[in-house]
């Protein structure tokens, strides 16, 4: 079983980087060509690493202020995991939050992200 | 997309039967014959649905009083889904509790099904 932690780790920070060229070299050593990502936000799943950097890259570019945090510990068994997220503005306060669940492959890349909004 | 929640309903009358015979019908209805089924109780993941039936005829062979029930609404998109579980006592009590999260396929079976324990 992969150590799902710091895989994890480099995916929150591509999220939060503020550099694009920063966010797309942590994608490339932690998310598969073929991810699969899909959320209640999108019209349908984005299936390559590509896609999936643009989405976080418009993301970024229309919330700069927003983070992207572990809102709990990461569980994990059979390379498959969940983890709560919060969306936080920089004073702390929760701006949106949900769950991920996942899967990592082989490579220690993330090969599935299906993200759902508790609020 | 699918309407996920006769699925879901089904299945949980399947771990709840009493009888085996009809936990096999409910299972053939909304259970894929190569479906995933991993939790952290398992070795390895389960991925057909004899083997799966044959976990749960175990499980409620050794457990013949719990019951599984939803513990949260059920959350959906794209196909796949996720709810918070409870096995519970015939008084109600709570035995154990957490989330499964899965998919459905074109067929209205269930494709992917990973348990996660709470406690």
């Amino acid at each position: 079983m992969q150590d799902i932690e710091p895989i994890i780790k480099d995916y929150l920070l591509a999220w939060n980087a503020s550099d694009s060229k920063k966010r797309a070299d942590l994608m490339a050593k932690v998310v598969a060509e073929d991810c699969l990502y899909a959320d209640s936000h999108l019209p349908e799943p984005i299936i390559t690493r590509e896609l999936h950097y643009q989405f976080i890259d418009r993301f970024r570019q229309k919330f700069p202020d927003l983070s992207l945090v572990l809102a709990s510990s990461l569980d994990s068994h059979h390379n498959f995991f969940r983890f709560a997220w919060k969306l936080v503005k920089p004073d702390g306060i929760p701006f949106s939050q949900g769950s991920f669940f996942g899967k990592v492959n082989q490579q220690g890349e993330i090969s599935k992200l299906v993200g759902f909004v508790d609020k």
